[in-house]
């Protein structure tokens, strides 16, 4: 099979179990067999880790392939109904044209190439930043390896920022560095994985969910335990509905983690501190071990919400509440700084078995150490310029207007879907995304299952195809059964997303139109 | 339990199974009563993965720890025999005094603060390739995700570097840049996991080997298949080895990958074409899928020694050998870069099932991308100043001067060895670091037997609480039974490596007084 017939099934394939399911049911057959006939592999789709295959990952997947195998047509010269594709999968903003912080990309500049220390350009606070981080470098270098938890100044100094963010202590020696949020909600996952057949560590994630997690979950064979969101409460967490999951769940699976994603991914959706507290205490109740990915907590844009860490909540209600197993995750990949490739991130785990957290240091010890990059940028997040300091005033103006601008947006979005017939979009509270709801005529449906389709994979597919707008369907993040949604992210800079909507709704218009 | 009890469990343990085997065991019905009557943790000892509590990593194992709390000691004053630790235990040349090479430097600092462009201190070539790196990023930033395989344009030239190397086409889609070579090596061997109770496929990797290896074997429940590298012919490989490791392991498990360092590390072996060629036959015959892991391949020093790639020999022995599945993987790491920190590397799939590769690409996307500023400095590796631009000069005097000292201190090193009674070390041809076999009394090994270590533990814990000097024992990589053996590294710059080794003969000479 040419690789290109691979792409082809790819993006062809119906959108769940793209390429899980469809290869590995009557499809792989086929392919399997004209695979022997070719040769003898020794790895082949039928003696592979069967998990990898039931894995997906939608924010990465065959709209996004699609999406940029279009790019590509464009750029040699095939004619399409429109002149650019506009990727709304991904929270990437820089690849959206958000600047990089000007004072994050001196300190890292300066601690890559120390003679710019002679830079008169440059102010003494970057200059100071970067001072430091080199003096916790093995041989005053960011080519040496770190300690794998990573540098231990950079721990220090995440500890310090936690305790002023709270108002409650953080050991450095619970920070972990890691190469994004991603590798240190994998990696503590990892410490999970059975190998044997007794019953499967269950993992409550919400629904919709951002896909790391059903992924992680697949790969090590864990049992994802989905909780709805509440859509018509702007995509609020009722304790009820995880009494409900739980319960469901306990059957089938032994619970041991609950994963909490605020700002939520893709809803964005802000907890209130009172919601926060019933969630603690419900996962103390059932004894689980509290997963908090905050990797948006500077992305709070709407009024009367503010970000409350699970970390603060936990330790106000005081005991037995502080003594809960608790990890955060955390990313320079978001908020104002938006640094998705240079991959910095840390964990804080709170209350962990230290034999268990011996462990874990054991087991990433392995992978050597993250990226001191990255972990350089984490330490310009933590540390910012203070008031005062040479940089401080750009700094701030610079983030500031990141954020504003992202609030303003968040509006647009959600103003402009509202007013669509046919959609509806609860308020953004925070984080980067809106997840809104479309009605999709009876006719569509069945046009989406005559093209081997789910509807809001049809519908993403056509959006694409005609507009060049890359979404990703509901149904990569989970939703309830027979709604349809999709994920956009609010990252497009103002006057692009203000063309990509009127696009929008005038595709959604004549699709509607089309199968009405 | 404190931690810092466990700090002392964990480097007064014996080596081997250190904090697996011996927690796992006798010890850990203590610790796990005493941990209960404490609190009831969610995840424990008890019930958390089972491999990750098998896996080791020698190299950053007990006797780091302990080095790494000496330095401290020596900071906060404490008196001790030695005024530095020595850390020799790890090929971690910055960390050793290696100054970065500067072309390098340059243009990964123009990626991230692009305004130095306009620096006429900085030459013309360093920010040409710096803006076909940022070309190649989305909206021109480090800062966006890249394709979870890599930048594009660094993935051309890494195929372009492979086919002037091996003078044989190599294809931009079968390379995967990844954040250090270890991370390509763990990806592609998790293809293999099972997750049920079929033979375990088994990896053939040497004797000794990189502890990497061993500890991704256990991770993944992988059934490990040593073969012994020959050490009365320099550390060489014997086919008649492989087959002996083949035939005994072939009882428990269904082989699958066989593993080649080359140039070898923990040994310094260097292999030669023909012995390249009787490899690929055995792998052939048995189908096996090929891992060479090429990391040093430009640090080859003795006379009469040359890199052979696996793709070359392969490719030169045609049919039916060039089709056989062979993965080869690259790192900014070591070379004359040692550019450890930053995380770069590249695996290129050759002969892949093109389904399985989807399968592997898909597994990380989920990972998002490998640090692009990684990705930036594999791109300065495989595309150098050529002749004829402004940096070429600079860039090779700097080059040659990094490997023609590491040679020079390769023969230092081994020359010390074998002049100092009871030990003897192979020539190091390549890599970086030496694997010398000590002879140890009787008397010795009673007392490593009392206090609850092994031999070459033992002595490695005596030296570095005498000398400060931290090495790592041969039981960490693997060597035939009875006999010891430790790992050094050969990157102590020239004066300090010369101090190192007159302290090294001395402690060597009063321990076996001691001792006989």
């Amino acid at each position: 099979m040419s690789s290109a017939g691979i792409r082809r099934l790819v993006y062809s394939g119906c959108w769940r179990g793209q390429l899980g399911t469809s290869l590995a049911g009557s499809r792989s057959r086929t392919l399997s067999l004209a695979a022997a006939t070719m040769d003898q592999r020794v790895i082949s789709l039928d003696n592979m880790n069967p998990h990898v295959k039931k894995m997906e990952y939608a924010v990465r997947g065959p709209l996004v392939i699609r999406a940029t195998a279009l790019e590509k047509e464009l750029q040699a010269g095939v004619s399409k109904p429109f002149k650019t594709v506009t990727k709304a999968n991904i929270g990437d903003a820089h690849a959206m044209g958000q600047k990089p912080i000007t004072f994050l990309r001196q300190v890292v500049s300066l601690c890559l190439m120390p003679s710019l220390m002679d830079d008169p350009s440059i102010p003494s606070d970057a200059k100071a930043r970067a001072r430091g981080i080199l003096d916790g470098c093995k041989g005053s270098s960011l080519g040496s390896y770190s300690d794998s938890a990573g540098i231990e100044i950079i721990r220090h100094h995440v500890a310090q920022y936690i305790a002023k963010r709270d108002g409650f202590p953080s050991n450095w020696e619970d920070i972990i560095l890691c190469a994004g949020a991603s590798e240190g909600i994998r990696g503590i996952m990892k410490m999970m994985i059975k190998h044997d057949n007794s019953i499967k560590p269950g993992v409550m994630i919400p629904i919709p969910q951002y896909p790391l997690y059903s992924a992680t979950i697949a790969e090590f064979d864990l049992h994802q335990i989905g909780y709805y969101l509440n859509e018509s409460t702007n995509w609020g967490l009722d304790i009820s509905e995880l009494e409900r999951a739980y319960e469901e769940a306990k059957e089938v699976s032994s619970p041991k983690i609950l994963v909490v994603i605020n700002p939520g991914n893709p809803t964005g959706n802000v907890l209130s501190e009172k919601n926060i507290q019933g969630i603690v205490k419900f996962a103390h109740e059932k004894n689980l071990f509290l997963f908090a990915d905050e990797v948006y907590q500077d992305n709070v844009y709407a009024e009367g919400c503010k970000f409350h860490s699970f970390k603060k909540v936990i330790m106000e209600m005081g005991a037995p509440y502080d003594t809960m197993e608790l990890a955060s995750f955390m990313s320079c990949s978001k908020g104002y700084m938006g640094e998705c490739g240079l991959r910095g991130g840390y964990a804080e785990l709170i209350n962990v078995d230290p034999q268990v957290k011996a462990m874990y240091l054991k087991s990433i010890s392995a992978k050597l150490c993250p990226t001191t990059l990255g972990q350089a940028v984490m330490e310009c997040v933590v540390n910012p310029p203070q008031e005062g300091e040479p940089s401080y005033d750009q700094f701030m103006e610079e983030k500031n207007e990141v954020l504003s601008s992202l609030a303003l947006r968040a509006k647009m979005i959600v103003e402009t879907f509202n007013s669509v017939p046919g959609m509806s979009c609860n308020i953004v509270q925070g984080a980067m995304y809106a997840f809104p709801q479309i009605m999709l005529p009876e006719r569509a449906i069945e046009a989406a299952k005559a093209a081997g389709q789910a509807p809001d994979v049809f519908y993403a597919f056509q959006l694409l195809e005609n507009t060049g707008i890359c979404i990703i369907p509901g149904s990569g993040f989970g939703q309830r059964p027979g709604t349809y949604h999709f994920r956009t992210t609010i990252l497009p800079q103002p006057e692009m997303l203000k063309t990509m909507l009127e696009k929008f709704r005038e595709f959604h218009k004549n699709f509607i139109k089309l199968y009405e």
